[in-house]
């Protein structure tokens, strides 16, 4: 049994905290998750009371949770604070202190998260602040009294505000105190590649540069710009708010070497080797491997993007992006990595494609005249969101007399394990943060790495002046992103 | 359109000819698969009319054929013959010659297939009496007025007999005009093997020592001496009857080198090479390496393999038969090739299993102490029958907090390829035999070295005098055959 831990939410009345935050740390308990007993602080400027704050999330909880979230209000309580106010921050240790105390806990045994739900720009003034007051100060490695702090992503904007904050971040936590959050990596789906790579003997012989021909990575959404996300959208584009962040941590998993352990540092040291051996573009090879592009009305969507609330009207973000990566290193020299995001697609869907080598003989036919692509037979399809399983295509012969080859499926779903519907990225990830397990959360040093990848790529985009290109809403993207495949390396996938 | 095709079924009288033969020729009659037009002449001594023999066939046709029936019936006729006697086989000429003519074709041009349905004692004399005819005279690979002889099986009853009776039909005949059948290697799953194999990229890399810990072949029938079998089976046993054929053919395919093509000797070239590799076992290791057994009564089964119809009551036949065989090539030195066949086991099953081995670090837990089985994650099933498919078994992540891994399958059945049911073997042995392709016939050299290695463990049970064990009629078979799996290798698959 651990000692108590405080789990302190700062921007208690964000939808984030609403819509993922409490929901995920009620299903732990549900599922009595927690090693020890918890409490719950929502942070933020508004003054509310207890109940008020209370009121408002239950909106969120379903009908089927009633009753466990009649047993976990109790552990929830609100304080108004301005995060970055240091005589506020003092207020707030007051409250946590007396908190821990009426539950007869010494304040300096409690283990203490403090959750960043906050616009970026407060992530260094209340890291700042929480240190002034002496709030995130503990031995390292410590068992108990430990503190924590859940950075929120966007973490930067480019390499430079990056290692900006966590410059600041390393003034007042150690790296092991922070948890850089990013979704994709609480997914179950994202997980399992560790599990089919590593606990399974029969992929690794042949996850490399001699049977695999290509790997392509897609995180292709069918929401444009609904509410008000134009103003966010225009400032990050698809570089920013999903390539250096879920497709590059995605590509990470699907590239790195075998780790020597499961230990946090042991796993992200393989990823962080796999995101500095990405080839970093010059402005010609952008202009070569590199798509950008922005969605335009269709019948499926009524406004260009540009025409889009929040939206500048010469905006030249990009709302589509597309690229033939390459990893420089002994296991991926020359294979491309196609990386494919974008919003208003065709389809919302979330894949790792690996396309095998064709064999090198094809005994039916023999050789093939040298503009003829032979068929591929075999690729393995990770299927992330929303279908979450695995398919691995083969050709088997069809029945009956002569030798007319077929395409077949060796299939597996996630839903068919029978343990009901996978758990939220969320549940996970604060579990692991409460636990002081950061496997799954990003280190400093894979969020330089990868901005370093895209910046590269921006400033390639700035030097050529390259075109941003148009798709129709609700489309497969731009033609021109097809061009990225070369020969006989196929098109893009349609997705499941 | 190819000319004329006669074939004349020795043995028309048979339970062969009505249950298989006339069926698949129907069949491919039904699906148009000839590239000719076709005449069936059924032979035996029985004198019948040709009215009488397509009654006493028309009883097995299912209701569902019965109007194809009506439009095949007309190209059969029958002529009473012994086929050991010359004399008669001169008129049997006088037949095929006036059928040949009534439908507009000079003899010579015709070709004609004699199936051997007969009991083997009179494969050599039929042979003898047609080529003294001149019946089975043509020019090498003649594309017309071509002559082939298909031979059932048993060949032989060990080596010698095997040679002699290769030596005899060599004398009358070129390997080229040989049919020698299993109807084993007919099986769509069977063929499927080296499609598998050899048309994806994805298996060949993992199909060696390297990866495979070990397979296992296995032919396990319900069934006993019903009817009249025991008469013959307690002259073959297992080993003959089920062994050196069936099983060492399924072997042959899945152990044996890539071929240079299809063409037939490319292929059987191949497999010959598999069996002349594998281990011929001193007596020393037959003692160690194989299991003979028979069935005893049971609540199964009431009477004892000895107290059954036709059998000795002192009989030593083997109703089950298992081994650990060694191929040793480089391919496959040191890997077990697990093989067991029996009578009365407790499950109607044909199924490949290739073990493959642990991986080399198990990430999640380390090391595991010495005497610890690792779980072995992976294993490829080809089910051959009466279920027909592909599963690939591997181990993912349990959805929830911790790593905890499950093992899943990843499936394929021939069923949703929506084909409809796979062919009878007949069906397409028959039809490559009138094409002239022997791909998926035995070659001479092959069943001989089935022979050796046969021979070998039963001169070894001879020297030791091995025991026989015995077994419930409807089990898994003698628990000592356990044993032959050693260490971490796990043990007999219970069938899917």
């Amino acid at each position: 049994m651990a000692r108590l831990a405080q789990i302190v939410i700062f921007g208690a009345s964000g939808d984030l905290t609403a819509r993922k935050l409490v929901p995920a740390l009620l299903r732990n308990f549900e599922e009595d998750n927690f090693r020890g007993p918890i409490q719950v602080i929502g942070v933020s400027r508004t003054e509310k009371t207890d109940a008020a704050w209370r009121e408002e999330l239950s909106s969120w909880i379903p009908e089927s949770q009633k009753a466990v979230w009649e047993r976990f209000k109790p552990l929830l309580s609100y304080k108004s604070a301005d995060s970055a106010d240091p005589r506020q921050i003092e207020a707030l240790e007051g409250h946590l202190d007396s908190l821990a105390l009426n539950a007869g806990e010494e304040p300096h045994h409690v283990g203490r998260l403090f959750y960043l739900a906050l616009a970026p720009g407060l992530f260094a003034p209340t890291v700042e602040a929480l240190s002034k007051q002496g709030l995130v100060a503990c031995e390292p490695d410590a068992a108990e009294g430990w503190r924590r702090v859940v950075v929120e992503k966007p973490f930067g904007t480019d390499l430079g505000t990056a290692q900006t904050l966590n410059h600041l971040l390393y003034r007042h936590l150690r790296e092991e105190q922070i948890f850089r959050i990013d979704h994709y990596l609480g997914k179950e789906t994202v997980q399992n590649i560790l599990s089919l790579r590593f606990q399974n003997a029969i992929f690794e012989p042949l996850w490399n540069r001699k049977h695999v021909e290509s790997v392509e990575i897609s995180v292709c959404e069918t929401v444009a710009m609904e509410g008000k996300r134009g103003a966010y959208y225009d400032k990050a584009g698809a570089s920013r708010d999903m390539m250096q962040n879920h497709v590059l941590q995605v590509l990470a998993l699907i590239a790195m070497e075998p780790p020597s352990s499961m230990r946090p540092d042991a796993v992200r040291n393989e990823k962080v080797k796999v995101l500095e051996s990405l080839r970093s573009f010059t402005p010609a090879e952008v202009h070569e491997h590199v798509v950008r592009a922005q969605y335009a009305k269709s019948d499926k969507r009524e406004r260009d993007y540009r025409d889009e609330y929040g939206v500048a009207e010469d905006s030249r973000t990009e709302t589509y992006l597309a690229m033939r990566a390459l990893i420089d290193n002994w296991r991926w020299s020359g294979v491309p990595f196609l990386l494919r995001t974008g919003k208003a697609l065709h389809k919302r869907f979330t894949e790792v494609v690996l396309r095998f080598r064709t064999p090198p003989l094809d005994l039916l036919n023999g050789p093939l005249p040298g503009d003829v692509c032979p068929l591929r037979p075999n690729d393995l399809r990770i299927l992330v969101q929303p279908d979450e399983g695995v398919r691995l295509s083969f050709l088997v012969k069809r029945p009956g007399a002569g030798m007319v080859m077929q395409h077949s499926v060796l299939g597996f779903d996630y839903a068919d394990l029978g343990t009901g519907p996978t758990p939220d990225a969320y549940q996970r990830l604060l579990l692991d943060a409460i636990n002081g397990n950061p496997t799954l959360f990003i280190r400093g040093d894979e969020v330089e790495a990868a901005w370093r990848f895209v910046d590269a790529i921006r400033a390639g985009w700035e030097a050529n002046d390259e075109p941003v290109h148009a798709y129709p809403a609700g489309s497969k993207g731009p033609a021109i992103a097809n061009e990225l495949f070369h020969g006989c390396e196929g098109i893009w996938s349609e997705g499941p």
